[in-house]
């Protein structure tokens, strides 16, 4: 039975001594959440997490969820009641706007919540997560009549939410979306169509589900200029906010999934429901991608949870697996064999997760606290510089977080040997779960396109140009630390690595479309490491910094230190590669006849 | 519903234009089997692949196999009558001996119709797998009574077999064995203990199955020099080959897997149960080691079928499915949008199948021919060569095959978006299913520690520098070849790599072994992309000869270039990053204490 451990300090170390959030005590949000009182909350939830969310998490796969002829559907045992003690415990509301009953704390405390929630439950976690997201859809488009209605039930976890956009014929391509909204006398519509793969799109953990559905009202302009987003309750709601009739949608089936099987993925068939504008008419797409960038740092997020908890049993059990002898002679000589863990390779694949893990954390932390600033922030050059990093981190972290959280959940499955095979052991969970994040909220190939084609053009490339600058500006303050001269010098390789590639794409991406769509893939795994590398560089120079404030005896800052080297040793050189691929362009890529495959 | 058809272009290509195998036509086994035969034992072979095998792939992952409280198996529906007809059509008995009732075609053929086997089916396949490697351990190890009585029976396919290695306490370690064996005043053995892991260990499809058991004779030193292999078989054989009574070995448990659900993974229980020494007492070891080669080539296999399904469901989707609009432009204007193999990115993943599949496949091939010039060869200094290479490049195919082909397989899933990831499209079997070859058989990193720590330097590098030889050789012979020159170039590269990395290997491993294993996955990966540099070399080579007699019409000829040249641009590069990464060497891997993890 796998188990799961929060990792408190390293939050710590990632607030207090990376990130240094006190610097922010004056900001809304932060005023009211000092560093100490954000420790107590990360604290609670451990508990929380470990002891409520994980023992559930081989529960929810092995059972998953059931629906009934009438199209109710039941979730594993033990969701319920989880739940309850979830939402009374305000777990829900925790960054939540206090005006409908919300806690206020920063979006980055949030993060964390939502790492341990998607360590101890990946499937679990999904509903409150689903129910954030239509939060808030609701927190910024609705009519203030709307937030009234709905916001202080979704924040107090009474009710979940959904997001309604696939069709069968249509994912990634929304503009072929055929569901239909008739506008009725009263002002709301009627609306009628398939939507499929709704995450917690039906279940027996709330009240009522609001789900927020992509739409096209009769006689609107074809393609993407013609989408509305509705406010479709299961059951509608009246005046006085009680439930009142149910609404004309149903769940049609849960499909069989690889994975996050505690999850209820539906086919929701709507049929004359009764939906809500919100925002304004055809302007449904733009209202769906305002909140795509948080969406998208929650499945990166997803992705490198899946690596930490499937990193921490797999060092669980090279620990305890006795097997072999080290190459090196006997480190167990009075056992019968020594733990797995004297083995380079074993190591190397937990040696991996870790450095990608503390390193990945460092990424969404930062680029998360930009969120916060880009919200709270007086300073309008600032709050600039946040929108533009919040635009171009975030399909890199979607992308980059879960393509490597998969890779390390198989590295760390693969410690198990034939065990990490067999169910019981639980190893395979995490591989299938981590699976998932590849896909959805935009398949990772979507998020390179959006990288190369939407983020970093954007503005004359002063996003990219900013962060470029603040790497140069980061190695000229420092390159005179001798210790940390390997940190300075990696970063330095690899921002040239992805300098080069960036002015590879400016000249041959607009001449030839497809050199970029060629190139994307490899651009942002490039993008991915060299921000890991600067990450690596703040770490390491955070925990110099506190070795010297008092933490020598501490083993931890020296153990991020050489986390920090193993990264640069091991996982940098993939960088250039990338580079090399990416610059061989469109050609190779494109020159087989579509039937020659 | 995912489909399957056979490479058989593939293999015609590589067999005649490639290999050239006719050159061996002098030789037993290829003089029986000239090449007009082959194609057509292929093509037959590949007739009941695709129509009898492949449809019953989802059936045997749903269904799994059952256990009954009295320890029988039941396979999924269909497989019964499958093996049936798989039997009484002669597959089980392809390269087998003729003296046994064997076809005694070249193992080369035999490689092929396993490919083909695997990529259909792969959970099915095993039950005949499996069979095949108790039948060579008996006719390797066996006397000639239990030849007699066991090997006619595994070649017809009337009983299977099984290989038991593996106990709960004890997998790579097989030192740690404890498995019992008491002599008997009649010369056989009592065998008590717990296997597990035990492929095909029980089931419906055969009226006996032959076990292969290694256990410890009481009294036999401790360790791996104590371990001897017997011959177990669930019913016991008469004088007359009539069966006898049930032996004391019954099935207590199915395990519940991440995928091969077709298959009955068991826990085998030896209860006192009559076993026969096969080979020497305390060789059980060196004489399951024999069969090892031929054993780890066929999961190297498994690793390359799974890749070739999985990109030919890959492909199927990419032009079926409609969404979005090629970034250069529309390219099926009257549709409502372009298939997706418009996208570079669909094609970048398609394409990395694509080159892997035909370089893996040619990789497989050549080895599995010094594979048959092992055993068929009047020239001793080739059958020396023969076995230098087979040792070398088993553990590369093995591990690089399989790494690669989980990767492919989860790409190509990658292409269906959402609908990759639900069960009913087929393509999450092919990944969860594609899993177990990085673990069987030898973990993936156990091949690599066999690569760097007994291949390499056995025999004072012999192997090593007769393969860099060859590829000198190549280079010289054909570097004027105007059309040539990306693959000589690209291969000269690769080359270059791989012997800095085995120079550095030779100079650091011996003063400390952890730099061999810190370094060992890292170098394996360098050697699997130099192996397929050269293999598209060859294939190049081929291809542009074949333009030249008469093929220029042809498109498979250019195809097979530009699939090539993709390869020479977009996997080359991952070359020199493990190159770097190795020659990090042991530090990084090791610095961290055990309990900073």
């Amino acid at each position: 039975m796998p188990t799961y451990k929060a990792p408190l300090r390293e939050y710590r170390f990632l607030l207090q001594n990376v990130l240094e959030i006190e610097r922010y005590s004056n900001l809304p949000g932060f005023s009211d959440a000092p560093v100490d009182l954000i420790n107590q909350v990360l604290e609670e939830g451990a508990k929380f997490c470990e002891g409520v969310l994980a023992p559930l998490n081989k529960v929810g796969d092995e059972h998953g969820c059931k629906r009934s002829e009438d199209g109710s559907v039941t979730t594993p045992p033990g969701f319920k009641e989880a739940y309850r003690q979830f939402t009374e415990a305000g777990w829900s509301s925790l960054s939540s706007d206090p005006a409908y009953g919300g806690q206020g704390m920063p979006h980055i405390v949030a993060l964390a919540w939502n790492e341990m929630v998607a360590s101890s439950n990946m499937a679990f976690g999904m509903y409150p997560g689903l129910s954030h997201g239509a939060y808030e859809a609701i927190h910024q488009h609705g009519t203030d009549a709307q937030k009234q209605a709905y916001l202080p039930k979704l924040v107090s976890g009474e009710w979940t939410g959904t997001m309604n956009l696939t069709e069968p014929h249509c994912g990634t391509d929304l503009g072929m979306l055929r569901t239909k909204a008739i506008p009725q006398a009263d002002g709301s519509y009627r609306i009628s169509g398939q939507k499929i793969f709704i995450s917690a799109g039906e279940h027996d953990l709330a009240k009522n589900i609001i789900h927020l559905v992509l739409a096209r009202i009769e006689g609107a302009p074809q393609g993407t200029k013609g989408i509305s987003l509705f406010i479709v309750p299961k059951f509608l709601v009246g005046a006085d906010g009680a439930l009142g009739k149910r609404n004309g949608v149903v769940c049609g089936k849960i499909e069989e999934k690889m994975g996050i099987h505690g999850n209820a993925t539906c086919v929701l068939n709507y049929d004359d429901a009764v939906g809500y504008l919100i925002g304004q008419e055809n302007k449904g797409l733009m209202a769906m991608f305002t909140m795509m960038n948080v969406a998208r740092l929650g499945v990166g997020l997803q992705g490198l949870s899946q690596s930490e908890v499937a990193y921490q049993n797999g060092v669980a059990y090279a620990k305890d697996r006795l097997q072999g002898r080290s190459i090196t002679g006997a480190k167990n000589a009075n056992g019968p064999a020594d733990p797995i863990i004297v083995h380079p390779d074993i190591r190397r694949m937990l040696m991996d997760a870790k450095a990608f893990n503390e390193g990945a954390r460092a990424f969404a932390f930062w680029t998360a606290l930009y969120g916060d600033l880009l919200h709270a922030s007086p300073d309008e050059k600032l709050r600039e510089k946040a929108n533009d990093y919040m635009g171009l981190m975030t399909p890199v972290i979607k992308s980059y977080l879960t393509d490597k959280g998969y890779a390390n959940a198989t590295n760390c499955q693969q410690v198990y040997g034939g065990h990490g095979y067999i169910e019981e052991w639980g190893m395979s969970q995490f591989v299938r779960d981590a699976r998932i994040t590849q896909i959805y909220e935009g398949a990772n190939g979507i998020q390179a396109l959006d990288l190369v084609g939407r983020k970093l053009g954007a503005n004359g490339g002063r996003a990219i140009f900013a962060f470029f600058n603040e790497i140069d500006d980061f190695i000229a303050a420092n390159e005179e630390e001798e210790d940390l001269v390997p940190f300075t010098e990696g970063l330095k390789n690899a921002k040239a690595w992805l300098q080069d590639g960036t002015m590879w794409l400016m000249q041959n991406g607009m001449t030839n479309f497809d050199n970029a769509g060629a190139a994307s893939h490899d651009y942002l795994n490039l993008f991915g490491i060299t921000a890991l590398a600067y990450m690596w560089a703040l770490q390491a120079k955070a925990a110099l910094a506190a070795k010297k404030n008092g933490g020598a005896a501490d083993p931890y800052y020296d153990n991020k230190l050489v986390t920090g080297r193993y990264f640069l040793a091991r996982s940098l050189p993939d960088a250039s590669a990338h580079l090399h691929k990416l610059k061989s362009g469109a050609g190779p890529v494109m020159a087989l006849a579509a039937e020659a495959f």
